[in-house]
């Protein structure tokens, strides 16, 4: 059995992806490899074989699993740390099995609003680490769940979820906007009419239909249709997200089509961000746990 | 061909139903049969065999049409009527096909906020030509896409959709909510606690997700998720719904297990409720405007 200290595999394991990293000395990013073998496609007792697999691609190394593998649906679940919570924190809440597997704790809230995430902690944690964003600041982290995360003495001190994405989708999927929602989203003029409105708080079940009645009624391009509906969810999101908050500039983390579509809804709301990919976050927020458990 | 006065056909013909009524002398519904041929399930140019048989089953009278099979999806598009609009204006906006077979129009609003109706108008003229609901008042009407309405002098003055019952039901199909929402929905506490928040404003895309979040930490029984998410869309609706009016009570009208719960919501809000189940007024509507047409 190797030590961690060698080097180790880390994985960012999803509910239908998941994201595997030999990571040698210091940091090095050595080998890599994506999947669709996400939580969902995993059936119970058949862990270990994916654990497996992963091994003879990376190499016989102790293991950290991060994101839903730890969830109540995964593999063993890794119990919630409360908030604030730091990289000392989520060190102090792995789960262990044996002594070559560690699985990351999510993190939650239940201070009057409740709240939890599972995965996006080791990211905020490495771009703090690695000097990615400040030690204290406001962090908007999109994707199917958007995290808005107060960020204070480097750790997690609050956050909320706003779960954009899965609505966006589910509309397109099918819902009387879907084939509005074929189009392509842009930043243009009609998202910000739909930011606008969002951030206004009218309420987006409402004005959702709105859209569509626009569109019926000559109003409005179907071309504009995708991104004005974006927009709104945006907008919405971003009223949510920024709440009494007076901090400038948000750094917003994330895919670059997303985060520019909310740099865009944040220029909208008056407020200045910072873009940042978060692509090594996630490595270095392996290691700065990886560190505190030799 | 029989002339209009001796009895006519009406059809509510929706996007997935079709309810068809035979009525006569002085409105009474002498027959009726409702099945799943809505407007999907037709294919262009099909039309006219779904029209026929239609007149197997109820006999060879005039028909009047509502609701999608006016739609550019339907048979024939009836062009909106715009608002306000009462009986005269929808007679005025029929599509004939020949002189047996007349479509009634939607209703339309576009000065500033875009919103449309199909169906739903003939009901509303219905029930206030019967009495069933008042001259002057708001009504809400609970259905996939709820519409709040404003009745002036008899007529549609103006009215909101919101998509909550669909968007209950994507929630409910397809999300990360899904397993919470196959329980049953009661008006009780957490039913009350969620139309609260959704009162609040705080935005429904953060707080579904809270529910979600309270229940993986312990915080929610399984058996009140679903209460708690109806109670979240609903009280967004009636926020959005009631808007500065302060008309009391609501007209509260559809199907009587939709109706209690907006009725409990409104109670909530602090807004007294009158509940019609509307069942007759869809006849009324129809004989109203058949009326101005011999």
């Amino acid at each position: 059995m190797k030590r961690w200290a060698d080097g180790f595999i880390a994985v960012d394991w999803g509910t239908t992806n998941r994201r595997a990293y030999l990571i040698e000395n210091g940091g090095r990013n050595a080998a890599e490899f994506e999947d669709g073998k996400g939580i969902l496609s995993v059936r119970r007792g058949e862990f270990e074989g994916a654990i497996a697999e992963i091994r003879e691609k990376l190499g016989e190394r102790p293991m950290l699993l991060a994101g839903m593998v730890g969830s109540n649906r995964g593999w063993v679940e890794a119990p919630y740390v409360p908030c604030p919570a730091g990289s000392q924190d989520l060190a102090r809440g792995l789960v262990r099995i044996g002594d070559d597997v560690a699985i990351v704790p999510g993190v939650s809230m239940s201070d009057g609003r409740s709240d939890v995430m599972r995965g996006e902690e080791v990211q905020l944690i490495g771009a703090v680490a690695s000097g990615e964003i400040p030690n204290d600041c406001l962090v908007c982290h999109p994707g199917t769940h958007n995290k808005w995360v107060r960020v204070i003495d480097g750790r997690i001190a609050s956050f909320r979820t706003v779960m954009t994405g899965e609505l966006f989708s589910m509309l397109k999927a099918r819902s009387i906007l879907s084939d509005l929602l074929a189009r392509r989203v842009t930043s243009g003029n009609a998202f910000r009419e739909g930011v606008s409105r969002g951030l206004a708080g009218a309420g987006i079940t409402s004005e959702l239909f709105e859209v569509r009645a626009r569109f019926l009624l000559g109003k409005l391009d179907a071309s504009d249709g995708a991104s004005m509906v974006s927009g709104l969810l945006i907008g919405e999101d971003v009223r949510v997200g920024l709440g009494e908050s007076k901090l400038s500039p948000v750094v917003v983390m994330g895919r670059p089509e997303l985060t520019a579509l909310y740099a865009a809804a944040l220029d909208v709301a008056g407020v200045e961000s910072e873009l940042r990919d978060g692509e090594g976050a996630f490595i270095a927020g392996a290691c700065t746990i990886v560190e505190q458990i030799q």
